[in-house]
């Protein structure tokens, strides 16, 4: 979709806002007929029943215990930290425990709690924590205070009617309003970030639309729909345009979309109840349901892909539940949502929740289809993407991911280019994620460490090319939020040879940046092998790394190497080098380097194209860490120094068999034999490689002019091969 | 049973040995009435189905290549060693399937791969590798011979009856009896292995004595079961005697019991089905069986303990599904074995795995009830234990082992009184276990990398004292093989004060160590908690290490510490030292130092007794590791230099909740705000703890003249408590 059209359907939007929306309680997230049917239906579907109980259980318990709301003072997992948050979880469970069962007790709860936060409220300042440039009041970070609003205003929603007039207009004077008001506008950073286009700018919104909608607020809910200024140049329904590209991917990455994905799920359902004329889950093409979909294929085994800061998040999580429901309510053609469904194991309490549970066991459907698929970035598409191969089926299917992105906003990192791998369960080829020990006190107050931004955001912390020990773009996240890596082409046609070719020109001046990278299924190998072709070009003389973080246990090389043993010092000084330990290197004096790992029950090698001034490092994190923030992870890493053009060429490839319980071991040693580079220049890169069984093939790609349906004929070692489009693989015998 | 009574009972074995027995094929392991119940029961079984389809799946791939028996030249891991094991496993399967189906494809096979054998086996030297003391002529080392023919003597056994008078003598002249001979007496080695009592003997003796029932050989069955000089002074026989002490401990410790119970129980399966006179599954007292329930026991989650050499070992090992169908058939009164068949999903093709599928699908039986107790070491359960204190049920039950046993023969750790911990799940304190990675081999042949004795096996690897930097016993297993420590006493009457105390006096010349640890349920704690009181005492000062191996990642302390960022260093030089890195020091000036870390979702303390001389350590495994031998493993270090006596007090505390999924934690924090030492000499020590939430305790120990029945006053701040026994635990007001 183009911008005109953006804003003309955002103009509509805006005029259709005129008509009215229902004053029902409960009729925000929750609603009196989905109320109903949950009454019906209890006891009908095991798995939906234990989400109910998990939820009576903890409104049961909340109403056993006294009711506390603390000054507040602790960071992130701190105790007054963790009380509000009980606390909203625990009005959230009591308001939806009143609509089912219908039990003054419950809504008794909801009131007195809701009273005792209107009494201290006006009293609050912001968060003694002082951790955050967007301070909360009950919370370090304003963020947080938008998820007890959104939470709270469900709870509200439900009690509504049982409270009094007088009550409502107490609560909402000492606690909504201002809480409302703080949010959005509350100072400077505040207005900011309400008016964003960040994942802190969608939960903002959403709960102050939320609470807007159940007090019956237009003008709060114009703001959270259109922007401050209710322009429709900000709010959710811009971030809807935004945040987004075409193919549903969100710019922060995957694992800020599953946190983003809870208030536009929640918020969306919301306005559809709200203001059904809205038609939000068709908005931009149903951009929301698409993005649900986006999210799934964003995960190996499960696991959402670590890129950019991102921690160990599931399906599971209770913000994937959200949106899996919610999805499937408002899309029950998409039948395989259920297969994810059904893995999640729990249901949300609401008539979305209870619809899903029951396609779940009344449905036939299909396992959830991972597929290769190329997430476009940027608001029209054209700003890169985040390409992913798979090979195989299930849990031991092989992915690739190949990040050719934006920056990402400010949980962005600097790894243009960078790629990660999966296989046989297991991760192989890692990206750290984020340094943060999530909501642990002790560990900076539960937020990002500060090597997060030392390690972890660098570009050497990535499985990508790092030039003269500098970070891409400089670090800075000003200059690196003004450009994109490309992808040029992204072919799955054949499922045996699957292929990304991306670039990054301006990430260091004067220094291009091509990498090409194919998932091969070849007849001589067990499982798939990638090639990776990483070139770098320059008219002046540089020093550049590729490190490969694998996981595992390192096996054997076929290099000389010399390892610290008494003394470990660092890489470097700055740029993320300060913190990896030097923990051997080698070089070699054949054309060729292999380094084998173990993992799981499987062997990895990557061969790589070396020469004499290769150099093979070995490092490991952990330096530079005075409070043991980091993890320990180790790297084989290629240096190339002082050259103007240089090409990482390197096969990675899982092989073998090693069953420690039936003690069972096989091909601990990589297939290849050679990798010889034919010929390269400009316009082409011609590889050879060989393999144990005496097999050959010659891989070409293109490395400028791409075009599919262009014909090449390259002549090497005295023969030639002729192939339409891209990259060509042939098997020769010589 | 006392020793007289043994060699009593050993006589009486060779007495009725006389007795001919059965020359019916198969009749050996394999058997015509389970053959024909199999028959039968295919397609009832799932389970044993997919077994039974396993087997047969080998043996038909087997039969559709061509037959490969090269000639000896590489280590574990290597091709020649995987194939020669690849084709017992082949023979092996495919004589079963003969026996099963009739079709004599497989039967050929079988003769086919024999005659093979025959024709190299003459030829061969001992093998070129040269990595053992005792090398094989097919394999590296010797063992593998016997398991080469314990399996085959199987699979010959199965065709014999196929094969004509001339194969098989042209088969046992130049194959079976030239290796019996090999491994019994092939050189000083490898009679001295034969007749000595440990693991390997018992693959000899066991592979020996199973080709002499096949061939008829009496001589070579009475060699087995009696020593090569048939006086029941050596031989298997004489192994259940030593091996395993009266609660069925095998000396070597966990792990290698696992490997032991094949060869233990296979033969024995034998022995009974040859000559049932001998009643060898009721010898000693039923001996193998006890063994087989202690196996079990020595595990957490279904893994095999990590004690002395060990690496990952689950239930599921095809050696314990051969310990728990031949237990079961044996005694199906052992129900709750079929709960540990159940888990391993998995059975043996014979009269003992069918019967064992038969039970798992028609009768009731209970969970394995894995419970607290203490398996006494040597032969006559004198020689110190392993104790094991469990608490709650299930995956997340709190389970501490402590093992103050014998020395454990060539595969015995310098260990004394260490500690490990699971709970929740996960490894809590753990043991280093061995510096192998088995049949890889670039990694040392596939055999011990030599940092399982310069690290792996030192004292400094385990969570106990090593005293001035050097290993119990000088690292010398001479000298520690001459002693074992003591329990004093051992006590799970009350389930929630569980209890072990024992003493290690000669592990250091004029050093006395006492070690009294409690796993205790306390109301006023969420989870079960640890009291550790680790006593020693000398006329001369020596420095005290006393680490913890903490598994998981650091969070918090309560005391400064250095930690090294730009260059780390070894923390000694030898004894196990040289092989860690000192990441970080402090010193604090309180009583009390805390280390808490994070292991799945939970957390855990460590509050311990320290004054200002005290130094609190940081290491990690690795240096001095040149070929990246070893895991990268932290510790947490009390260092108490120059000192005669001295008392490392510790509480080792689980809390709390990290919940990453749900954002979710609570209690980081240790709730143990003081520990204080009251009272301390050689009749007492008495300690007193305080909780975060004002509760007060009392800890008791008597450090001499332990007696349950006797009655102590103990004074201190002005009080008294009374109690009858060897500890006590009362609350206090103050």
């Amino acid at each position: 979709m183009n911008r005109v059209k953006a804003k003309f359907i955002t103009l509509i939007l805006l005029f259709t806002f005129s008509a009215s929306y229902a004053q029902q309680h409960p009729g925000l997230f929750l609603t009196s007929q989905g109320m109903k049917e949950i009454k019906k239906s209890l006891g009908k579907y095991p798995v939906f029943d234990n989400s109910y109980l998990e939820l009576k259980n903890i409104a049961d318990a909340a109403l056993r215990s006294e009711i506390t709301v603390p000054i507040p003072k602790d960071g992130g997992g701190g105790y007054t930290h963790e009380k509000h948050k009980n606390n909203y979880y625990e009005m959230n469970a009591a308001g939806t425990l009143y609509q089912i069962t219908g039990e003054k007790k419950y809504a008794q709860f909801v009131l007195d709690m809701l009273k005792k936060y209107a009494e201290i409220y006006p009293t609050l300042g912001t968060h003694p924590a002082q951790n955050s440039n967007t301070p909360g009041k009950l919370f370090w970070q304003a963020l947080n205070e938008a998820v007890w609003l959104f939470h709270t205003a469900n709870a509200y929603d439900c009690v509504y009617n049982f409270i009094s007039l007088t009550d409502r207009a107490y609560i909402e004077k000492n606690l909504f309003y201002p809480m409302a008001e703080f949010i959005s506008n509350g100072n400077a950073n505040n207005y900011a970030v309400f008016n964003k286009m960040h994942n802190h700018g969608t939960w903002a919104t959403a709960s102050v639309g939320m609470i807007g909608y159940a007090m019956g607020d237009k003008n709060l809910v114009e703001k959270a729909l259109y922007g401050s200024n209710k322009d429709g140049k900000a709010g959710f329904i811009r971030q809807l345009d935004v945040l987004f590209s075409p193919d549903g991917y969100f710019t922060e990455g995957p694992y800020y979309q599953r946190y983003a994905i809870w208030p536009f799920m929640t918020f969306a359902q919301v306005i559809q109840n709200q203001q059904p004329e809205l038609n939000i889950f068709n908005y931009r093409n149903g951009i929301l349901k698409k993005a649900v979909n986006t999210l799934i294929q964003s995960a190996y085994n499960g696991e959402i892909f670590y890129l950019n800061d991102a921690l160990q998040k599931t399906y599971k999580t209770q913000e994937i539940v959200y949106a899996v429901d919610i999805a499937y309510k408002n899309d029950p053609t998409n039948k395989q949502l259920l297969d994810i469904a059904r893995q999640q194991d729990s249901f949300i309490i609401s008539g979305e929740g209870l619809a899903t549970a029951k396609a779940v066991y009344k449905e036939k459907f299909n396992a959830f289809e991972l597929k290769s698929t190329l997430l476009r970035d940027g608001q029209n598409g054209d700003e890169g993407g985040l390409a992913i191969l798979r090979a195989g089926e299930g849990k031991t299917q092989t992915c690739l991911t190949y990040k050719a992105t934006s920056h990402g906003l400010s949980h962005g990192h600097y790894d243009k280019l960078s790629i990660a791998l999966f296989d046989n369960g297991n991760s192989i080829l890692s990206d750290y994620g984020a340094a943060r020990f999530l909501n642990i006190e002790p560990k900076s107050g539960g937020g990002y460490t500060k090597e997060n931004h030392t390690f972890a955001a660098q570009t050497i912390a990535h499985n990508t090319v790092t030039v003269d020990e500098k970070s891409h773009f400089g670090g800075n996240i000003k200059t690196s939020s003004k450009f994109h890596s490309y992808i040029h082409y992204y072919n799955i046609s054949n499922p045996d040879l699957q292929i990304v070719c991306g670039s990054e020109p301006n990430a260091y001046n004067g220094v291009k940046m091509l990498r090409t990278t194919a998932l091969l299924n070849i007849k001589d190998f067990e499982f798939p092998i990638i090639i990776d072709i990483f070139s770098v070009n320059s008219d002046s003389v540089h020093t550049y790394d590729l490190p490969f973080y694998y996981k595992g246990h390192m096996v054997s090389t076929d290099f000389k190497y010399r390892k610290s043993v008494t003394e470990l010092k660092t890489l470097g000084t700055s740029n993320g080098y300060q913190h990896l330990w030097l923990e051997a290197s080698g070089k070699t004096n054949k054309q060729n380097a292999n380094f084998t790992w173990v993992n799981g029950n499987r062997f990895y090698s990557i061969t790589t194209l070396t020469n004499a001034s290769t150099e093979l490092l070995m490092t490991r994190t952990g330096a530079n860490d005075p409070a043991f923030n980091l993890r320990s992870e180790t790297a084989f890493m290629l240096r190339q120094p002082n050259v103007t053009n240089h090409s990482f060429i390197s096969i990675i490839e899982p092989h073998g068999l090693y069953d420690l319980s039936r003690e069972i071991t096989s091909g601990f040693k990589s297939n290849i034999t050679d990798i010889k580079l034919l010929k390269e220049n400009e316009s082409y890169t011609i590889l050879k490689f060989s393999i144990q069984n005496g097999a050959k093939y010659i891989f070409t790609t293109i490395n400028k002019d791409f075009d599919e349906n262009k014909q090449h004929t390259v002549d090497f070692e005295g023969k030639s091969i002729t192939f339409t489009g891209n990259y060509n693989i042939t098997q020769i015998k010589e």
